[in-house]
């Protein structure tokens, strides 16, 4: 696809994380940059990218993804490149609602990292290195064991119970989702793709069922699944 | 005090919750209507109301404060007045930043309801009653007792540890004061004042110290406090 800037045609490229299947992206952080480029309206072409190859991404100064590059700007980590759609495009739909939406979303988007991201990791982590090649899988294994302190089947054991305090931890958005649609008001915007990037990264890697089907959430993300022609369904995963 | 809207001269005052001293008014609630009224550059009469004084404000439609008076509209609730004052005076400093700072300060508050001023009740409950009147200090004591299902000094008992995991519940506030001055950006909002009316609150009632002075957070409630020419700080409390 190609957006024009300037009268120059620039075409948007998105390194993302992938595992063994090339086509079933995961990381919550490059779904959130997924989800702010659709809501633009704007495609970028895939660069799938996994956990061990540093060095295809060091030339555009990170060492993680998602990265976006646009004609000759790279602009790195899912805040920055939201921050980026966001003044690079002013007249397609906002994803902040404006300064004042800006500048809270600096801690829903802390949020989403701590309570949601954050929440989920020590109930996902297990399943994860089943989706990645072995040289990913040990990689990942290795780090993240040594982050936790012990085998990540050790993380996740008992997680039907630790699910518990998870869910809890959801209830400010709960609450919130009692009388509005969506976090971001009547329609959905980045603070929405904020959490909905974990949602969907669970998804993706693992089968646990982080939502009870009565919770608003869970109908929340169904929306959110089924939003921009699908988008998110469409990626492989497990049923939810 | 008077505003002036629509050319009538309608006075706004306030119910706000005080205990023995009517001078030392604490409930994090009118504490967030307070600074939400100084960033207007509004004032209201203070109206003293106590726990046991339910049936001074039944007539205006609430069990509880604050509850806000201007000329004939009584408006309830914290959350209600934040959302009357922004649209009632559009021309004064505005407390949301837009629609899209509107949307997301609906989860703002719930944070602060569930997070922060959940976090801290448990921390301070038990020095509460001595803030009261006989009568009043009763009726807390019998109320919160049969919530928490036991002694308000037993919920209390050992905050010097328990305080650890509701510092580290405020980590997405801490994390966002890294990289701007105020929940709002560069000057406080109303996301600010959802927070510092807890924090109020609980210097008012209680020597308790929730913050440690390295923390972010400590630096910001300073701010706080001596906004609106210390409005907060000189209103009588325990040091921080």
């Amino acid at each position: 696809m190609t957006a024009t800037t300037s009268g120059q045609d620039m075409s948007l490229k998105l390194f993302e994380l992938v595992g063994t299947d090339a086509a079933r992206p995961f990381s919550p952080f490059c779904w959130r940059t997924r989800m702010a480029l659709a809501h633009k309206g704007l495609e970028a072409d895939s660069i799938p990218w996994r956990f061990t190859e540093k060095e295809r991404i060091a030339p555009h100064g990170s060492e993680k993804v998602p990265v976006l590059l646009h004609g000759d700007k790279q602009v790195v980590d899912s805040w920055g490149i939201a921050n980026y759609l966001e003044d690079t495009f002013p007249n397609r739909p906002s994803l902040f609602g404006g300064e004042g939406g800006r500048a809270l979303m600096r801690m829903m988007n802390w949020w989403g990292d701590v309570v949601v991201v954050g929440g989920m990791f020590p109930l996902i982590v297990a399943d994860i290195p089943a989706q990645l090649a072995p040289v990913d899988a040990a990689y990942f294994r290795s780090s993240r064991e040594a982050r936790f302190g012990k085998p990540l089947e050790e993380v996740t054991a008992g997680r039907d119970g630790s699910v518990a305090p998870f869910r809890k931890s959801l209830d400010p958005m709960r609450l919130t989702l009692e009388t509005q649609p969506y976090l971001g008001g009547a329609t959905p915007n980045y603070a929405d793709y904020i959490v909905f990037g974990g949602f969907q990264w669970a998804r993706v890697v693992s089968p646990f069922k982080l939502l009870e089907p009565e919770d608003p959430i869970y109908a929340w993300r169904e929306k959110l699944l089924d939003a921009f022609a699908g988008l998110a369904r469409k990626s492989p995963g497990f049923p939810v």
